[in-house]
């Protein structure tokens, strides 16, 4: 019971870290149409500087003994390894080409790890005023109602999210191209939002059935989305079908009737 | 001036109609989860009958001498001929894919030809609330608010929209997934949304900077989004570099810095 009122706790800490990033994301997103080139590419460091120093800032206010992880320090001071101590792993801005773009699909991811087991969840698309939650055993939500994953059971009917990443060299491009080509035989459709977090709630709330991507850039991609998922019904997993390893850069996420074909034709399409 | 209030008038009874189909797809949006499969399907051909026949009756009611080509009463009773004539064409329901599965870009477009030329264009995504509009010589809008298309000169940090399309023959997928294969080196990333009407409209406003797609259902993808494209400060055009034709369902479309790297680039990847 105490330990279910301190994550309840730690999640409200975290929205509220969130919605405070949120209104510095869409200020921001309204500006870049209206300054220089090199203007844009200070606002997004910026931008996402500001967002990581405010979260890191709330959440070690609150919870001084917690570990925190984030994409900018990271890029700044190198990697933190993720022990079981209770861990926030961070990412202030994910989507920041759509932000540059002003494509409405930027977002604030804050997931905690215990045990290395994320087990506190929230995605933020200040754009859209989406605020996607969860809590490990207590259920998934978007803006406080519940959610859940898609009832597909057919891949031929099912919607696939994948994203083409950052890497241009010709063996990452021809096997990702590969990839898409075997799958569209497979899948209805395809979507590219350009945010992997919004992607691992579009699965939560059923608005994709299928997901997968490679060689995103670390675990705060996945960290705030992967317990979303499951609490809305999902399941998290690497893409071969072996667990979920949150610092493998490797993730697939769908319902539970469909991963082992999914699974399976991911398999196929190396 | 007599003419440009006419088409201020026709677009005002565009708004009008696009908005009251828009309501009814929003309602059908937020059921497709809550009813069985095959109920899911009967939704989907109501939802875009109804709207079709809301649009049209709209349309009839206040210009009875104006043609009409729509994307429903077309599958029905086949192809209309685009002539001179004022011809208002729908699509009543685009990214009905998307309106299965409750993924957000879904939208009523609403072109009008006169002399075969996209004159008046509204394209309306009612889950988001954003209502393009734009008249021949009069500028493009979004929400009321005047838009432009992208400032970007570079291919290489350039955006790129495109859809997979819905056919899955081997040499369709094929020629599909070679062609953003060799786009991926050139271009910084790519999204894929399900609209075409979407995509268009994303041009206009800067979301995007780069979108093509071949093979689309009819003019009906395309009539609403041309004009807003255009009065915005972009470029419509077939992929080959040539003049647009309407009725090809070959569409490209960016700001004017664009266009001849970008069908270079189209025409490399064949």
């Amino acid at each position: 019971m105490a330990e279910t009122d301190s994550l309840q706790e730690f999640l409200v800490t975290a929205v509220d870290a969130a919605k405070r990033a949120g209104e510095v994301i869409r200020q921001g997103f309204y500006q870049t149409k209206h300054v220089e080139h090199k203007g844009v590419v200070d606002l997004v460091t910026e931008t996402d500087k500001a967002c990581e120093d405010l979260i890191f800032n709330h959440l070690k206010q609150h919870y001084p003994e917690h570990k925190l992880i984030g994409e900018e320090t990271t890029a700044a001071c190198g990697i933190t390894e993720l022990t079981d101590e209770p861990t926030w792993i961070v990412d202030p801005l994910d989507g920041t080409t759509n932000f540059v773009h002003g494509f409405p699909f930027v977002c604030v991811s804050i997931g905690l790890t215990i045990g290395k087991v994320p087990t506190v969840g929230v995605v933020y698309n200040p754009i859209m005023d989406e605020l996607f939650t969860g809590i490990r055993g207590k259920g998934a939500f978007l803006n406080g109602t519940p959610i859940k994953v898609s009832s597909q059971t057919e891949l031929v009917k099912s919607l696939l999210a994948t994203e083409v990443g950052t890497k241009r060299d010709r063996s990452t491009v021809d096997a990702t191209t590969n990839r898409i080509n075997s799958l569209l035989f497979k899948v209805r459709s395809l979507r590219m939002s350009g945010s992997c977090a919004l992607n691992l709630c579009g699965i939560a709330c059923g608005r994709l059935d299928l997901f997968y991507e490679l060689g995103y850039g670390g675990p705060w991609d996945v960290a705030g989305g992967a317990v979303i998922v499951e609490e809305a019904g999902g399941l998290v997993y690497d893409p071969s079908g072996k667990d979920f390893d949150i610092t493998s850069q490797r993730v697939a996420a769908s319902n539970p009737h469909l991963k082992d074909a999914f699974t399976e034709a991911l398999g196929q399409s190396k």
